[in-house]
């Protein structure tokens, strides 16, 4: 299961790294099924459904191979790397299963969702319950380093789902409030994760910062891609809920982009989409012509461009980083933003 | 406003903490709204329509006389008083924001609650905005005390809610079962507060012990008035939808009473109530009948017994304080839990 979760971003040429990934994410999902088993019984049954929304773990990996980069004994990580990764799991997963309430999605890693299964209210709590622990678990290290980065993150996350939802139905978004919103809603937590990966073994502040670049561009991108995926995915391979984003009002980088160019007739079709009346049948159909639509005006391409552009600028802030395996899985994982599909 | 505040609960006798805890309360509300500001004039008017949520400061003003009761000094706080204080405050009013999504209410202290205004959506987020934004002012401090106590507290009222939530539509609730919600989703948090009153003043663990006790039996003897209020209560006193416990299914205390010594009519009144099927004027009716039903079998009255009792307890636990002032307040804050009517 761990070893799969790696594979997923990118496969480390390393074994050694590809090893250690793999024993580390091991103890990150061990770590936390223990943090979050309660003596009650009803609480267990909801954590074991959330564990199966369990993905990429992008976040822990993110703080694990920028440990093992920043070591200085080579790929070596502080039992506070394990807490770190564990915490920003948690905190990724709370954020999953609030956005499933706010989205009304069904369907999450081909199953079905919490709100979906066991209504707003539990999913609303468990949410809150993940986010508590997390901020438990991070308050056992020995300083508040972690706490106050991760809730500072945690901020920042709050706050870009705000303006998300404050710009619901706004087809006239610009993209740089799309950029705030991204880098706000993801890219600040993946940023917080390298930094922390880096911070542990206190290096420099300039070291901390070039981490927190990488971090921050390659969340950017891979949530151009996964906004990119909501529009032109399978719904089988990517294994959530699709068009969700138009029918939640949600406007992103091809549409912005296609609504600036397109007629009337195509604006309307796109802006149709989101009110939800028509059919599912008749649904499916505009799902399929809004995706040619974004194809045959370049939108799709346009919003992949930018995407490589933020994976370019990724790599670059880590540039000055020594030679090393690690350094090396760290491209690998920012290159594999562009190439997934689910 | 928090001079007022200070008079919901009960008003000091002693001037000096009358003042001294008003002008702490004081710091706490600007230090509340500081700590929420953002740059984001949408998140702005968010934060600003909870900020008239405030009401009692219950859990502040625990916070606060605790540590004035336990200081070295008379009356003397830290600085960290302060922000555990406001803490708290934002702790609780993440879980009003969200139990207003769970529970559908439509008022909360006398005007619309967030999520009838804006949308389950806006509550969801700015709940977490609020937890997160808590968690970062606690990481603040030096040590990772009040993190670790205050995020251990969180956990077990999330586990409360969801034990509640378990529970719904279960008309054979057990008592032991209802006090078991009560003192995780209400009073462990009251506790934890009364406890870390006492714990910035380095006090020794059985005195801790001791405020937390006091702050428990108070949070049980407070939630078992709360829940008496839904149902007996006026709205225009309350200051909140009333009448929401049976229409979602919550078995409280009087009415695990009611359906135990009831006939078959009585128990069809009280769990048709909760189908919430009949019209608004039939409801009313309802409403009315349950009161009266209520009184009539005493049912009332032994809710009120039972919070009687748990004050009285919350007093015997720090009755091995020194007597001060602070502590005779400690002394009328558990009294006034049975008198309140809002």
């Amino acid at each position: 299961m761990a070893n799969d979760a790696v594979n997923l971003l990118a496969a480390p040429t390393d074994t050694s790294i590809s090893d250690l990934l793999a024993r580390e994410l091991c103890q990150v999902e061990q770590r936390f099924a223990i943090e979050l088993e309660s003596g009650l019984e009803c609480v267990n049954t909801l954590v074991a459904h959330i564990e199966r929304y369990r993905g990429k773990m992008l976040r822990p990996t993110l703080v694990l191979t920028t440990g093992m980069a920043c070591a200085p004994t080579p790929l070596q990580l502080t039992d506070d790397h394990c807490v770190v990764a564990t915490v920003t799991e948690m905190v990724h997963m709370a954020t999953l299963v609030h956005d499933d309430v706010l989205d009304e999605a069904t369907v999450r890693r081909g199953g079905a969702t919490l709100n979906h299964l066991r209504g707003n209210e539990s999913a609303v709590m468990l949410g809150d319950y993940l986010i508590s622990h997390a901020y438990h678990l991070c308050s056992s290290l020995d300083t508040t380093l972690a706490s106050r980065t991760i809730a500072d993150a945690t901020n920042t996350v709050c706050s870009g789902e705000l303006l998300q939802l404050h710009h619901r139905d706004n087809w006239e978004l610009d993209e740089a409030t799309y950029f705030e919103i991204v880098r706000r809603k993801t890219a600040s937590l993946c940023g917080t994760c390298c930094q922390l990966g880096a911070m542990l073994h206190d290096v420099p502040d300039h070291v901390a910062q070039g981490l927190y670049d990488y971090g921050e561009k390659l969340g950017i991108a891979f949530q151009i891609v996964d906004d990119l995926l909501d529009l032109t995915g399978m719904e089988q391979t990517v294994g959530k809920t699709l068009g969700l984003d138009l029918k939640n009002g949600k406007v992103t980088l091809p549409v912005i982009r296609c609504l600036r160019d397109c007629d009337e007739h195509e604006r309307h079709l796109l802006i149709e989409q989101c009110h939800g009346t028509s059919r599912e049948t008749a649904m499916r159909a505009d799902t399929d012509r809004i995706r040619r639509l974004l194809e045959d005006r370049g939108c799709v391409r346009y919003a992949v461009d930018h995407a490589a552009a933020f994976v370019a600028d990724a790599k670059s802030a880590i540039d000055a980083l020594p030679d090393s395996p690690a350094k090396d899985h760290l491209f690998d994982m920012a290159d594999a933003v562009l190439t997934r599909t689910y």
